[in-house]
């Protein structure tokens, strides 16, 4: 049985599995959950992920959750290429940067979280538009100074593509998301568009999903 | 050259380390970072963390930044006991697990995103709280669903506490902060109780720590 990927267009976490299954040739089914109108909340998700959140990564019967964790799986399960160098050093260097976006800037901008500024708050959009650009900020910012003091060769780790490139990557699109202007960050911006020049990084674009054009012709 | 981290008593990304480090048997030296008056931003710290947060892990000149990361570092530089199962698909449980509140619920609740709320959007002090309950209640329920689907025997993946371990008790912690009743989520309750039964877990609690002695004296 294949690969199959629980997923939604917009989603930066699904962005990232998607690129990291294009990055190793292995080819998945996208099933699409459309967690802006809830379908995420819906029972027969809900059996699926317990956390009721995308994306979920199915094979041979065997869920894993988490983007992070399941770009770790799918490295340890099939190691080539390696998204993650064998390095102790330099693995724990890739998981810092996966880490400053998937587990500080971007949880922080999810559309659970927007919607709960919102209710709770009585948020208008245009301070939840900010809220969103101030912590995406945030993370570009990091991103400079750590990119800055040791610059990609041409990659965040070297040579390949990895697990630190895709975060950043998927960091670049929410970043395009709330309209932020990349030039004062221009070696993140080099970095992301060293990725979108690959076809698994362009290929797995938000923008480039059935759901979004699908979404888009309404 | 010992281990030194930068933290703080109330950061449960430092708590999560701390209990690391105490699991391995491993000495440290605790370097305090007062997060609520903002010395992770003075001009000393950001040299030693570009992204100003705690914890920073430092080793024989060697850092690493996010406590996830620093615990994989841990378990692969000194790998006994290990904290991360060696079979990949139990791996991913445990990576899942430290995630859901890693990457989800607790950076939702960091001081850093409390003090935006009441900036950004004027919230009030109660608004606040029940902005830190609501995604702390979030993780609670994810976590006794999926405990009821695997019962801890007696910790999260076996009979030896682990990152999950770790990170689930760290969000219990926040429950703590936030004054959520367990009682709900029995499973949590019983995991965290055994956890706080060992040494390595109950010495690491933010209360415990010299630093919050020293602040509730005030």
């Amino acid at each position: 049985m294949g690969i199959q990927i629980y997923g939604f267009w917009r989603s930066i976490a699904s962005f990232r599995v998607r690129v990291a299954l294009k990055l190793k040739g292995l080819p998945f089914e996208e099933i699409p959950i459309d967690i802006l109108s809830g379908e995420q909340f819906e029972a027969g998700y809900a059996t699926v992920n317990a956390e009721r959140v995308v994306p979920t990564f199915i094979h041979d019967g065997h869920s894993v959750y988490q983007s992070l964790a399941i770009i770790e799986y799918l490295d340890e399960i099939h190691p080539t290429p390696r998204l993650i160098p064998q390095d102790a050093k330099e693995r724990a260097y890739a998981r810092s940067l996966a880490l400053m976006t998937v587990a500080d800037a971007h949880p922080l901008v999810t559309p659970r979280v927007r919607n709960h500024l919102a209710t709770a708050f009585r948020a208008e959009s245009h301070a939840v538009e900010a809220w969103g650009k101030h912590w995406t900020t945030e993370g570009l910012a990091t991103y400079e100074r750590l990119l800055s003091h040791r610059p990609p060769e041409p990659f965040a780790l070297g040579a390949e593509p990895g697990l630190a490139d895709i975060c950043i990557a998927g960091h670049v699109v929410t970043a395009e998301y709330v309209k932020l202007d990349l030039s004062p960050y221009p070696a993140v911006a080099r970095l992301a568009e060293r990725c979108f020049a690959m076809p698994a990084f362009s290929t797995s674009h938000p923008f480039e999903q059935p759901g979004y054009r699908a979404a888009s012709k309404r």
